[in-house]
């Protein structure tokens, strides 16, 4: 599958390309300038040993048939204007979270109750959007070679992309849970600043979530 | 310590009045009627073999040390509104899920982010309202003698009320994670009807979520 991340030259979307390189995936990615897309795609081949190509957004896009987004949430708007038209008929998989600069560890929300809300109602009906990878930590995402605790929740409104979504996201190692519709994404979308917050009391590294069920045996603790 | 459980007829309060008194605090279950209050109340004592009072809510927040809020988010404004005064100088734990009763799996908020914001501005600076036990279901708190994988996460803008509502959760058997300020109750609130969304696709029971270290060994997967 040819799947383009635009921000792919940094925060998670880095590590993901990686991973789905490594999965055998075509990967291509994506930033504003060409250069930098290039030099984030070099390295990103010498680490992963697979190839891995660069293009401006707009290309990336084009020729992808899925496209992931993970740019910081100020520049969503912008990105996805620059990729409105290459992107209709397509999968879309959000890796955004919205964040306030001031206070991260602050959870944040859009006018429109999430980025992914957002992302649709700019995309429009013809641009199957669902979001995922927000409650993964990007530094786990590069470490490639083993999987990790956390799980990723994935929201959407179309069951059929969710489920496409899903195979996709488990194809980087991450258990992939359907957390419900996209009303849902404004809980999941807060989790990076529930981590960061839950950082400052307790000595976790590298926090996670994992859905468990309640009678699961209960680990010993970390914190 | 003197534990005023409000709503601990039905939901996750009853279950907890139990756990609160088998480790030995002295807990009173108040709802809006005496009745059914010292009705929940007997059935609790003889369940967990532990006096368990009932009162009517305003009786039982004047009696107690700390305040639980364990009522359908309908409930809450007027619940509150009734022990105002009692609660006054107090430490109040809100376990309020604001649900959507037409749509149990799709997050909802309450015009102030959420119902812990909510209760805060209806109380004012001289109550101390923290989050906790959004994220337990009714039914694994009502199981008794045993710990759950599930975390309880605390949000709250005062440090010092968060830290002793920690103190005050884990002797329920849940560990307790600090999750933040208030403003990250609207993310907290969300997990009721996220869990609700996740049981439509996976095969879980009693869902959780559990605060991991990404680096956790990866458990056996249930789903």
């Amino acid at each position: 599958m040819k799947i383009a991340v635009l921000g792919g030259t940094g925060n998670i979307g880095f590590g993901l390309a990686m991973r789905w390189a490594k999965g055998g995936d075509e990967v291509t990615i994506g930033s504003r300038g060409l250069e930098k897309a290039e030099e984030a795609a070099a390295k990103a081949s010498e680490r992963s040993g697979q190839p891995i190509r660069g293009a401006a957004n707009p290309e990336a896009a084009a020729w992808a048939d899925v496209v992931v987004l993970s740019v910081p949430y100020e520049a969503q708007r912008p990105t996805l204007e620059s990729v409105a038209g290459a992107v209709q008929g397509k999968l879309v998989i959000s890796a955004v979270n919205p964040m306030n600069p001031e206070a991260l560890h602050v959870a944040v929300q859009p006018p429109e109750g999430s980025a992914l809300e957002q992302a649709q109602e700019q995309l429009g009906g013809g641009v199957r959007v669902v979001a995922a990878f927000q409650t993964i930590p990007a530094h786990s995402a590069r470490d490639l070679n083993r999987d990790f605790a956390g799980d990723v929740l994935v929201c959407g409104d179309d069951a059929d992309a969710k489920a496409e979504a899903r195979t996709i996201v488990e194809r980087t190692g991450f258990r992939a849970i359907d957390a419900g519709p996209a009303a849902n994404a404004r809980v999941v979308e807060g989790f990076a600043s529930l981590s960061l917050a839950i950082k400052k009391t307790h000595p976790l590294k590298r926090i996670g979530f994992r859905v468990v069920s309640m009678d699961d045996p209960v680990p010993a603790s970390a914190s």
